[in-house]
């Protein structure tokens, strides 16, 4: 037996989801929403601890939203019906699916990363330093996700990870790749001792990105889509490479210049 | 002498321009809306006309904006200084840059691409059928250039190409690359008339795209983000080809995707 439909925006469940789309709510509670059938299922999947699942049956797209009601159920959240206006209010989408959950942040850290790959040789990372708009930083998880990555660390915070448009632009990926999250000079160390060559693009390179050698243990290191790496990390790159300009404008967008070279290594790493 | 600042909302012009934002004015009206410096400078570098520049010079971020100014107020338009709040009103980003222009379509047809290729053997072509996201037709723009395409085929316009958020993604590439728009029937029909061989990306298919010959003339076509590309490009493609995927997802962004088979061509056509 499903609950009565919520049918007051007042509601203190609604509130507080509403909520979470400020930050700051997003940092103080440890929360963040996740919305749509393939985020929501690939959270559940990976083990993602969701304390509530607001559903709006009229919104449903598919045949397997109840199989994965059952299942975010029984892996103990709280099930919550809304009426379809109460549920728009929730969603972030031009055209909402009826599945929109809060989820306990997953705080992982790169120690987790490190028992991740134990003594995997030749590990295949990012480093994301900084990236500014939450698409972007999902659409790399997403590519990530495809070029088999071992995983990514997010340096120095800029774009929230747990930002709607992050889970939303990776299809869930973020939930699926190790993805953790890490200070610069941590990270600069860990990947020192361990071998792993940075490999940064700047356009001031002389090397192309098809000519260098992407074998081995790498981390694909990029920037802010305004002014690119630091200054550290740019120092701290084992490799620079250039992608070839051929156009009027000096750059590619972030997520997709970070592609190329994630498949650019995949070419070679096979 | 610069004329009095706008202060009030009120005023036509400024209607006039922050009615452009909705779809059907820019149909009625065959204008649109050029925001930012680097992407007003294309713009007018390319000759798109600009009839009004709205400014506001507590925004401006360098010293080339007057030069700018009067670049286009030599071509023709007319200056219209605004008062912060007005121009915040007009603004598209986050952090407005102090120029916004309104700006006539260009109105370019599939007759203006084969003036411009002339007789140039083995063009090097995008087929864009049906893209929803301004962000990512933009983001396709912005990689054409860069990969140094001959030109962009707008297929039964979906995402109208003189969206904002066309304009800002492109980096107002949109401007220096040929981008025209043409129905799927005659642009099929010239593509097979000048054969120029349609490369369709799917998951469906055989080969990965680094292994395909992506050398002569070539159309790479991609389709919606949600389906791909229609029964009637897939049946038209001379060749199939796959990205292939490692993760648990079974697709990249469409304009990630799209990037990879540009520069693949790229580095096999040099």
């Amino acid at each position: 037996m499903m609950p009565e439909a919520i049918t007051s925006l007042q509601n203190p469940k609604v509130k507080k989801a509403v909520k979470l789309a400020d930050r700051k709510e997003r940092n103080t509670t440890a929360l963040f929403l996740i919305e749509g059938y393939r985020e929501l299922k690939r959270a559940a999947d990976s083990g993602v601890e969701v304390t509530t699942l607001f559903i709006c049956q009229q919104f449903f797209l598919g045949t397997n939203e109840n199989a994965l009601i059952d299942q975010v159920k029984n892996q103990g959240a709280e099930i919550v019906v809304c009426e379809p206006h109460v549920f728009q209010k929730l969603s972030y989408r031009d055209r909402p699916d009826g599945l929109l959950a809060i989820g306990k942040q997953m705080q992982r850290s790169l120690h987790d990363l490190k028992l991740h790959l134990g003594y995997k040789k030749n590990p295949f990372l990012i480093v994301a330093e900084a990236i500014e708009k939450p698409g972007n930083l999902g659409t790399i998880l997403r590519s990530a996700d495809a070029a088999g990555i071992d995983g990514v660390i997010v340096c120095d915070r800029c774009t929230d990870i747990y930002n709607p448009n992050v889970v939303r632009a990776s299809v869930g990926t973020l939930f699926t790749i190790p993805v953790v999250e890490a200070s610069s000079a941590e990270t600069l160390k860990w990947l020192k001792e361990t071998n792993v060559k940075i490999i940064a693009a700047t356009p001031s390179a002389q090397q192309e990105f098809t000519h260098a050698n992407l074998n081995g243990g790498i981390a694909i290191a990029v920037g802010t889509e305004q002014l690119g790496l630091s200054q550290q990390w740019m120092k701290a790159a084992d490799l620079q490479v250039r992608i070839p300009m051929h156009g009027v404008a000096d750059s590619l967008n972030v997520a997709t210049a970070t592609t190329l070279l994630l498949y650019e290594a995949v070419r070679q790493r096979k």
